[in-house]
């Protein structure tokens, strides 16, 4: 997933790798639009191209995953969150893809992803380049990306049989259940007026950290609106 | 090493995936003379290409190396050569850099390598792209190939700062967690009274699963007590 692209030439060689290792889902958040536009509608632009999704925001985009990973160059920004290297959080990310849709977030060229589309992240992935040169190129870093997912991919595990029962949560559901703590924390007092933003991406990133399944988040889920119903009355 | 690439893009994005990755000496051959003139002069240009040596053969090019390698993105056509994988081949390429110099050949992004310059590789290496889609933009192989010869080079993670925050929670938070939680159900009215007890071991459970660490847990038990005492009023 791409966010706040801005060069047309990455966008089109970020599909052109990803369609190389079997990654055929691209989704791009906000690109500057005329770079959009531009990488669409070049020569040879891959049929993946052509069916990327565009998105208003991430929150819109992960919807249907059930783990966002962020990528990120930095060392040490991120202190809110995991930060694992590329070969471990691939390891992890096969693992997810058995049972939901999995986003990877690249931010901007420039800027990288914001705290903002950070706090939809579950965890963060490093790819391992020097420390005196971090900053990759935009599309070499989905390349190697999707390089490392497809390690082993025809090794794939058949699909356990409880897959089920232990899937992971939604998106949408998290942020119900974020929506529905948030009300019960305001009612409470919890959330001073001034600082809820920040408790917002506060609330979203502990949920994320508790790596909820499908069926634990309905059960929250439903003890919250129990509760926030109380509190109401 | 680069051989007649035509694109000063590629050029200089190949010489920054090296950069990154730890992989200085960039030799090109014979290269379309225009495209290297305009990729070293690049502004921005890595320090690496400023470096990089010109040679007018793939031989001169290759005469101080112990091991050459090519990469190709095609399946049998070189029966000549023992073909491996890019993992395969990465492995026996860090053995032999302990004791000289090893030669990777990427060919020119139109033909990619002739036989020519085959004849002057010891074995070749393909980076697995699927059957249907096997070109690579050029600078996005020396990409991979060079994180694939990073790997493992250090374990150069820097070290998570948050190690502390990231410790479990002990169990007597987890206990008081569950307490409260189970008093807030309790006057919300979701627990009924005669499945109580079973009520208690299913949300100890689930509490488990979220594998909590000391501050969340703190956090939420925080929560918990505020929204507890609201309820309680």
């Amino acid at each position: 997933m791409l966010v706040r692209t801005r060069n047309p030439l990455n966008i089109g060689a970020a599909a052109r790798a990803m369609s190389n290792f079997g990654a055929f889902d691209l989704r791009v958040v906000t690109p500057y639009e005329k770079a959009f536009r531009e990488a669409v509608s070049a020569v040879g632009a891959a049929p993946l191209l052509a069916n990327a999704q565009e998105f208003e925001s991430v929150e819109d985009a992960v919807r249907d995953c059930s783990l966002v990973v962020g990528t990120t160059a930095i060392g040490n920004r991120e202190l809110q969150h995991d930060l694992v290297s590329l070969e471990t959080g691939g390891k992890k990310i096969r693992t997810k893809l058995a049972g939901g849709r999995v986003a990877i977030l690249f931010g901007s060229e420039k800027t990288g992803l914001s705290n903002g589309d950070l706090s939809h992240c579950h965890w963060l992935m490093r790819i391992p380049t020097r420390a005196e040169h971090r900053s990759m190129n935009l599309a070499q870093s989905v390349a190697i990306v999707v390089y490392e997912l497809s390690r082993g991919a025809s090794n794939a595990m058949p699909r356990s049989k409880n897959t089920l029962s232990s899937a992971a949560a939604d998106m949408e559901t998290l942020n119900r259940i974020n929506q529905a703590l948030r009300e019960a924390l305001d009612l409470s007092g919890y959330i001073h007026r001034r600082s809820a933003s920040s408790a917002e991406e506060k609330l979203r990133r502990m949920l994320l950290r508790f790596d909820l399944r499908a069926a634990d988040a309905e059960v929250l889920l439903g003890m919250l609106r129990k509760m926030l119903w109380k509190l109401k009355t």
